[in-house]
């Protein structure tokens, strides 16, 4: 195992306590906690109000204190001890109720000793959130409620890090850093980028990259309609990062489109680095891939999770954590099949045939002088990816035809370069 | 079941004795009892003679009686009692015959019981259908035979209903009302016909309508003679309409390109209202499709029959019958999947998103404001519809994206269309 | 059996015995004796050192003499019996080894009787091949090798026959002349290729006809260097012959394309006259193919073999012989194989119907004029296919979606031809 899948779950500790929604402070110190790792991560604000698309940014939301005290006295749904406990973007209030009053105000999940995660963004409301184990054993009595919250016109934080490389076509990853104290979704995909970002900048990469970290929906909607024409533009493929930090089974959601630059590598290094692997449908989507492959907006955006948002059982509660769920074999895991990822998309190019007919490859001491002996497995496919550079196949596209990995073709097709067959476009 | 099979079911057996050809007094009659039901129905004329491609309308055919005499005075084979009794365009003829001279002017069919139905169109000859049972207890003697028919340079007659929409293209329906008396093939077709006619009539549609009243092959060709630049500008989408009365299963014989616009909406509604129904190619191919699909006509025309002709024992035969065979319950079901069918294709149209990125669903009432509930399925059904309303898919093309029924991805796209998210083009 | 499998295994015996090569006197004698047969063969020398893209024209190589002798004075290994013994392109050696450094240059098999073809053509080298079981055989001692060989800068041979047909359209057919005494792998391509010719010549034929006898790899690279703007322009269909003598099953190797004209109708005449055949990818290729189809020659070339080169045990070893593996009646069959396909190729057109709508095929006696009797298959056969002659699809198009047989379809279409009904573009 890496040193990577510890880093990143280190990191997602330290973001753990912090009180993230799509808004507010708890996503500014989060960022500040970020740029210790990549401080080259541009800090963004968005006014509340502001129009995009069909939406309008949401108010900024920052809660001071938050709870219960029945009728013993006894201090429940406390936020400073779990931050689920408040229903995101809870109005401030201070008052008393009965049992029966309250119950209208709290929200359970079936599973008996999850707190969920529930918001009320765009409608002011306020509630908590508790364990059914705990919701059942509440006294009759007159509780008093408090929530020192605060909505106001201030504005959406959100991170921005683009990396020029040697062509403006750039890598384009999303993550969300809008969910408060919980693992796989979603500080994984903050956690996980976050160390990709780091891995990117380690060199010299020949396509250019945008990472931001945002808030989920009004956070790609607000991008998206500041940003569309460079991205229509440029964005060569995507990848919308989220629920990577498990170490259960690889899932992949596709694009709109089912067929872009993004499918064609996504599939292509699960083959590759992971064999089995989930497959669902755009019918299955359910995170920013909503906006970026909108009709209109149809950006290559394709998803590789891990467990996939709402199809594992601890999915929008306090199971989700960084205990049971969210590891560094986790972390470790998906940050290598990242790794190689990036470095197949990276990588991409049309490779050609200098030579019409097949070249000498004896006089270039790539194939044996005397006939009839034995060839080993490299110079079989050393000719076979040759057979296939035609500057209309990329290198992917190469590797599929010739049955073989990406990375054995890539060196294939680097080999073939160095010994002046093929050129590179 | 509606009432419209119980109606449908009625005209078939008021047409039923009539002795409809490929012209004659017998389809006249048909028309005028077809006219009471769709006034507007056009009756047309067409002189025996005028050349329509490699073809001539041939003469018209009248009978006013024929019959054989027996050796012992009884007449067998009389028209009068059924008019499959005579071979189809018999010219006139008076004579007396041995048994053996007979027989050479006799036809049956391999079923015992059953009369078949024969003709001879263009190839001026006599004779006389019966059951094999009959067949073989003619006794030896003299046979006086008589038909009293006429064959002249008369004319063709067919009917035409134009009903306008509100663009110009066209569904089409063809249908013949060659055939004597036969239920399935072939009353089924124009009666089944005369009551969607009906029910198109009934209110304002979008697409507008060509319906036809034809003799098999000839009339079809002489129809395209006549209108095949007006069909090719205009037809969005035809259907040819035969077989439709029995209750047996569905059948679906495609077009001969087979992936027409009819054949995406026969296999849709197909799929939707029936489920298992049988898959025909374009080599089972047998009534009017093969001139509407011929090379160079080539119009959108696919087939949703019941039984298809040629595959059930009763076809072309006495047997084909209004008690056993086509019944009203048959018609019922026909003309509520015909139903179906023309609503959906009339709704043809190619919804688009009027937002970039998802619009927001909770401030219009579509999606609820607490986030983590569980959602119904109408709102997954909505988001789904509105994530392909992309300007380029057409309604049905989205329902089978969104793995849905027609009608239930129309009425969600008419949601949406009402709540001002998407335009209809 | 036709007489022909047994004239090509005789012309195969003729010219079992001469030192085939890429150069040199062995293959101007075999061209001899083919000319025999095609005088119409046209020899062409190409010199020595000549570039041909990334290669050279080797120099030209003649063996008189070569043998071993061993401390008992015995010959072994001697080129007069088998010239298989001596590694192709030896170099002229007169020298005394002991048997340690004789058994450096000495090749064997992994089939203990057999003796290995190996050859190093583009490394001057020089070496024997025999069977294992004498390599095991040979005493300690003193041992003379002898080779009188000559490699000097001479031509390289080979020869040419163009056609002409009635259109400039070609279809090509390599073979190569450079493998010494084996049989499946190389006498067969050569030696049927020829009667091919023969037969081609027997007839005017629709099509022109280009067929080369060259040597293997450098034989088809300098034919593409000195052709490729006219194979380009002309190719219609190619065909690599080689492995076409024993008689195995039938194996079917694709362009690099897969979907070229020449593959198009090697699987359908392979479906209609062989059934049951071996179907490889591209990645499997190993013969001229290599270089007609690569990237930017791309001609449409692919290969129908018996036993594929490298799949059969005898293959490259005095096993594979024209006594046990190629035979008269592996001759015979794949003859009458390749003829129906010349003859298809050959026919390809686009029939186009000449009516609209289907004709009156009664009044030309092609269909029943009496309705409802048994109709038989051919003429079934000539409607589907007349349905579809629409102009677009060419016959083998149509056999295909007719379900028929390319000959059965040929002849409907021929018929309907003849009767007036379409016309052959």
């Amino acid at each position: 195992m890496s040193s990577a899948g510890k880093n990143i779950h280190n990191l997602a500790k330290k973001l753990w306590p912090l009180n993230r929604s799509l808004s507010g402070n708890g996503v500014r110190e989060s960022f500040q906690i970020i740029k210790k790792i990549i401080p080259e991560l541009q800090i963004h604000e968005v006014s509340s109000g502001k129009k995009v698309f069909d939406w309008n940014i949401p108010k900024e939301w920052n809660v001071k204190e938050a709870w219960i005290k029945t009728p013993s006295g006894k201090k429940i749904c406390d936020f400073s001890v779990n931050n689920l406990h408040l229903l995101g973007y809870s109005i401030p209030v201070h008052r008393k109720l009965t049992l029966v009053e309250l119950q209208q105000k709290l929200y359970t999940h079936e599973i008996d000793e999850a707190i969920p995660y529930r918001t009320s963004y765009y409608n002011e409301d306020w509630g908590f959130c508790l364990s059914k184990n705990e919701f059942i054993s509440l006294e009759e009595g007159l509780y008093e409620v408090f929530i020192d919250s605060e909505l106001k016109q201030g504005s959406l934080t959100y991170g921005e890090l683009l990396i020029k490389g040697q062509t403006e076509e750039e890598i384009f990853f999303s993550t969300y850093i809008c969910h408060p104290s919980m693992a796989n979704n979603e500080l994984s995909g903050p956690c996980l980028t976050t160390y990709l970002a780091k891995f990117i900048l380690s060199e010299k990469r020949l396509k250019s990259y945008r990472i931001i970290f945002i808030p989920e929906t009004i956070g790609s909607i607000n991008y998206i309609s500041d940003n569309l024409p460079v991205l229509k533009e440029r964005m060569f493929a995507g990848f919308n990062m989220t629920c990577v930090g498990d170490n259960r089974c690889f899932s992949y959601l596709p694009s709109r489109n089912g067929n872009t630059v993004s499918d064609l590598y996504s599939k292509k290094i699960l083959d590759d680095l992971v064999g089995d692997y989930k497959k669902y449908t755009w019918l299955d989507r359910g995170s920013d891939e909503r906006q970026y492959c909108s009709p209109g907006v149809d950006l290559p955006v394709s998803s590789i999770m891990r467990s996939k948002f709402g199809e594992y059982p601890e999915y929008h509660t306090s199971l989700d954590d960084l205990t049971n769920l969210v590891t560094e074999e986790g972390f470790s895991s998906s940050y290598i099949f990242y790794k190689g990822l990036i470095e197949a998309v990276d990588s991409h190019c049309y490779p050609k045939s200098i030579f019409l007919c097949e070249p000498n490859l004896g006089k270039r001491g790539l194939y044996p002088l005397l006939s009839g002996g034995k060839k080993d497995v490299s110079i079989k496919l050393l000719k076979n990816v040759l057979s296939y550079c035609d500057g209309e196949l990329s290198i992917v596209e190469i590797s599929i035809k010739v049955e073989s990995k990406y990375v054995d073709t890539l060196q294939a097709v680097n080999k073939l370069n160095r010994a002046g067959l093929v050129s590179l476009n």
